[in-house]
């Protein structure tokens, strides 16, 4: 056992720390200055130059899709190039997107933010080589970005059988291809005018059995028949310019070679695409745990009232040492499950992501609301980055899944163990400590 | 003990109750509408012309100032008039209060708002007859609107010496005046154009006794001096037409006579004016979150996964089970501070008041956050009430006073029981079960 | 609405602390003496002298039987007698529950302990007058006492259609007769030498409809084929000299006419029985929770560490603070619940009843909890009563049906004021505030 | 970083395993059998025969003293004996006092048992070689035990410039020696017969630095001026034969030499002392946890309430899976504590040590507390290792100090991160992920 960072990540780390200090922490205020301004100017859904500029100094120092494990880039044949990433483990990954995560932007400027980072995944892993000259090519330069067309208004979308949108295979002018109709919400990254590529999850069969209804297909955002409706917004901010979109195809049409892997295969890509995207998102909120940890102290020492520093009180120090607590345990789950991935494979892992799934979302919408409330008033404003950290902490209680599912999942694995071995439960497995 | 409203609350509420169902609830939409309107038309801090129309129906239909108690009236002189209420009690308006807060605006279209009430409720008992002629009846008669001038950005305002705006006596050209010199935020309502007069809290003497430093003064809007910086956000919100802003005060000049009741009372009147806005506050709280659990249990019942409703999962039936035990503890205590109110008054009130202000912003934080829960991603979106309700409820728990502020309060009062009698520590009060 | 107790219930409440502070409060080290010394001559499962004495006393100031309401001493014939009781309403009755559980072994003190008080209840109201004639009066006397035997080891008992004790018709030598097969456990009392008679639940008929399987019989103790196995510890304590008992039934015959209510009526005995009883257990926890947390607050005074007493630490006020609003709300509703079921019945209650059964004793563990951390390791041990109280309010989360269970029941009542019209739910009652 | 346990340590994970199955898990109710008949013979503090043939098992295959640090064992002579232990690392030896955690009185068997671990470290570390020759031989042969004197009942121990107990240098007939006048409590294990030496924590000078005024010293047992008080009961439970005893020194005197590591030392000695007696209580507690859990599961797989095992209950689902990852989560927090004590000492991890003695007693409560609600009724009772567990659990939130202490120690630690460089606080040292 050992609970040391490799040399390789503590060189990275320290790059990336001092990119942070440098480069992104001294352009907070900048990065809103830039949204003001375009709102003002009516154009609050595009992109900003600041990003564009941040964007160019990260990869010239190889701060650059950091994300892509080795063997995803050997299979992308993207190895050794510069936009191929580092060739990292996730376990390596996991403690540089939590450094990114402390400033709620910053995964852009380094090539490493969802939806993208999945999505080049996704295309990588299960995408023919046109699908990956196309579209993962530009993904990994940074040069369009892509969204991820899953969860729908009208029905609980974390049961996948649910899934109302239909891809139907049809015969058209242009040959071969599927008819894509349906609605779909939380399309994150659809209001980016960058965005250019879709990956679509609907039915293909919806007869077949329960996992095998499902497909997806990719789907150039200028397809005709697809209508960007209109922004959600999270507890009020709606995210500009990147947006969490609702989106309708109506007889969208792309040719059928634009399915990812085969017919009915869409919950097997689910599935696969989902586990680095919850450690991705775990670190990152851990990172933002850590950030408002930093804040909740910075504050209680500065701030006076009847007669000593908030710090000083008993109350604020126990939230302080119970955060503390939390965030370490948090991390240290998290990258566990990072390790397991690694050594023994995503599918063996999943109880563990499910567990950090579980774990990471609550414990930072913890820590930051003991943060706002050190801040007053201040602490649910535009002021600190407090408020706008705790609501996107919050979507992820639902986002890839509600807690309550991934709850029920552990329960099962867990009593699994004691099930009747007449019952044909695989027997679950566990690896390190 | 009687558990049941008298009579003419029981009929009150069945007014109010009808008002809301045929002109409150049917103009949600026309509401957010109309905001998104004056949004694009470039006139965000307008008043709403359905909030306008709305306001004669309810006056018409003699729903208008109930906040205001009979012996406010009475001082005021506006007893009998059709703007001077209906001379309830603290009790008899609680329950009335939590209606309307089922939905955030509702309580403007009764003359009932926050922070409208506090300040009419103030003018009417502090004020000298000039000051209820030039400000009071307008305001009562919803004609203008006022804001409350406290807080400021850059100390621990739940600490009164804190405070750090001076209020100056000094004599000018036009006579005795005070010269108001500092900064607010918080200053909720005023974006409103229609908002006419501040009362502002400084320090005429930081050299006094404690609770001796701070006066209030009304100062109209239109005083030279007066900048309004900016909107303050609350999550996303910015509350726009009323907006929380911050507040610049450069040499103001307001007439000596504008001061409330004295030099040096202002923590008085502080006082004497929080007990029954937090019964508002926590009434209207505790009709949020009846709401949100009526939302969770008809989302529940009808969002099917997995096989069954949502509402058939135990976890959810022990949300639910728990979000009706905790509003309805929270609405008894609060009925219980608002009858101590009545009979004992609102100073041997005081523990009970501080208490319902820990309990029950709170309690709607959980109930509305389950209620989130259930909702999905659309819980936190503009498409359900759940997501701006809970930012509202979690500023109440810094507002007036954060929860930390409180607790001490009670637990003093609570250990001052067991105190040696040597201590010159007022015996704490008890009234009923 | 009327927060105050009544005139009568005022007396009442004071002549009890009196009694308390003068009979109760200064035996309490006699009390843990005599039970040591029995112990010590090999006889822990003897009265102690002590409550025979206070039991004398308190039945010659009136005190006694307050426990039984005005219609069932009615029916029972005691009304007028000085064994009657004070013809009191459940109102009226629970704050006395209060004050007398502020001791564990008080309530015994005015013939209003558990499970007597059920079990003279379901004779008044269901026994017949030779029932009457031989049980009820000595109970009422505090001559004997009684057991209730319901709950089984083998099976979920809070589910009903669980239970498997048989109580068969037959005829035998003596004539008609029912014979009893089964084991029951938790039946608390039986340890007693002077329990004299036991309530047995069993199922007459086990493929009537799921509600009418069950039914009640009396048993007298000393009935052939009652074998007490053994004394259940809570937490380690055995309760001695009442004790939680294992007692198995083996043949045991009883004349038919030692049937309460008629046959199948059991469940329905079983209801009418818990409503009582569970407002009982809450005012006692209520009673528990506040001497806790007067033991909180002296030891939190006088305690000193680090320089200062632990009680201006505000993590310790925080927690006094949560301790004084959970309690006053939990008295609240349970003032509530007895209050509805004396005007509108203990049916229409039941969801009332069920809100209190979840949360007194859950508010009572946690407030017990923090008054034990306060007095570090000696509020574990003999030296104070919190850990008894602990282990006491604890058993109060599964007797009468585990929190989970009643916390089904009251969210299927608050789902069902949204089901569509044509489900045959009964429409929700609420009542007052 | 590396989640696997060496080799080494899964080797003997798997041997101790086997052990526990073999011998202590069969043998769980002889223990209690074994109590049973001794207390009905009126021996009830007389050691059990099960353990000491068990020991002499364990002792034979080589897993006794397991819990003895190599440089410990070297520093004591007695490396390579077969009572020097196996020369572990905390991170090595952590795994196994999990497993013997998870039945109660299962250390003893190992040798492994507090308070003699400590007692032992103690003497090897800081112990004269003669204190080693008389005192750690035989306890490391398990042939004797013995008790560690600090907390005192008349103050709050975890200051320890408040311990009372004078330790005063006299010159007496035998030579130079100490008299030893105080009350302890809390004194484990002098209960036990066998119970031949305490180590006595008081005050050589109260007038000395803060730190500086405590000292140790070696008391034998049977030296005139000790009495044995009484056993002090944990919720209900004496922990016989072993017991918590309060304990009378009056004007007991030993010799000079019996001080360990000299006058004012005792603070330091503490301090030690208290890692690794930490790690080894917080393993044990996780061992706990895991044990209830697998007991909930059980329970809740075959115990069938309203038509479907409790386990079908998605509100048992949740407890299962909130107890996995709290259980391996702090696993992993106290892992870490114990890599860290072996890598950068015992100094530097003492904030990761607080962290896991704040983290683990809690987290076993929560999970036992889960645990025993499923078990209805039995599981407060005797039948199930639950109440017992949990009482033990309990403690620990006290024993080596409050959690209040160890949090406030936490968020000094975190906030001196951001203290003025002029403060001379100790910059904090992290290690690892």
């Amino acid at each position: 056992m050992d609970f040391d960072y490799s040399p390789r990540t503590q060189a990275l780390r320290a790059r990336l720390q001092r990119f942070m200090e440098d480069h992104i922490y001294p352009h907070e205020p900048t990065y809103h200055a830039e949204l003001a301004a375009h709102t003002a100017a009516g154009k609050r859904w595009t992109p900003l130059p600041l990003i564009d500029q941040l964007k160019e100094k990260a990869r010239a120092e190889g701060l650059w899709n950091l994300f892509l494990p080795r063997d995803s880039a050997e299979i992308a044949g993207v190895n050794g190039t510069d936009w191929g990433g580092a060739g990292l483990t996730n376990q390596e990954y996991a403690p540089l997107a939590e450094i990114m995560g402390r400033v709620p932007w910053a995964s852009e400027v380094f090539n490493c933010s969802a939806p993208d980072t999945g999505n080049m995944e996704t295309i990588a892993r299960y995408g023919s080589a046109e699908h990956r000259a196309q579209w993962l090519r530009p993904l990994l330069e940074g040069k369009i970005r892509s969204a991820f067309a899953m969860t729908e208004p009208d029905v609980a979308s974390s049961d996948a059988t649910n899934i109302a949108t239909r891809i139907e295979r049809a015969r058209g002018q242009t040959g071969e291809n599927y008819l894509i109709n349906g609605r779909k919400w939380w399309t994150s990254g659809a209001g980016d005018p960058r965005c250019a590529i879709y990956i679509v999850m609907g039915k293909t069969d919806p007869e077949a059995a329960r996992h095998s209804q499902q497909s997806m297909v990719l789907v150039p955002a200028n397809t005709p028949g697809i209508t960007v409706m209109r922004a959600l917004t999270v507890m009020g901010y709606d995210d500009a310019p990147h947006g969490h979109m609702e989106v309708d195809f109506k007889d969208v049409r792309v040719p059928a070679s634009n399915i990812l892997l085969g017919e009915g295969r869409g919950f097997e890509i689910a599935q696969g695409r989902l586990g680095p995207g919850r450690i991705h998102h775990c670190m990152r909120l851990i990172g933002q745990a850590e950030r408002a940890l930093e804040y909740m102290c910075r504050r209680a020492s500065t701030r006076v009232a009847f007669g000593k520093p908030v710090a000083a009180q008993t109350v604020t120090q126990e939230r302080i040492a119970e955060a503390r607590c939390q965030i370490d345990m948090a991390r240290l789950l998290t990258l566990k499950a990072a390790w397991m991935m690694d050594t023994v494979g995503n599918k063996v892992a999943q109880t563990e992501i499910a567990m950090i799934k579980v774990v990471a979302p609550s414990m930072a919408c913890q820590v930051i609301d003991w943060a706002m409330q050190v801040h007053g008033g201040g602490g649910l404003s535009q002021d600190f980055p407090l408020a706008y950290s705790w609501a996107n902490a919050r979507t992820l209680r639902f986002a890839d899944g509600p807690d309550e599912v991934h709850r029920n999942a552990i329960a099962k694995w867990e009593l699994g163990k004691y099930a009747p071995v007449t019952k044909a439960v695989e027997p679950p497995v566990t690896r390190g400590c």
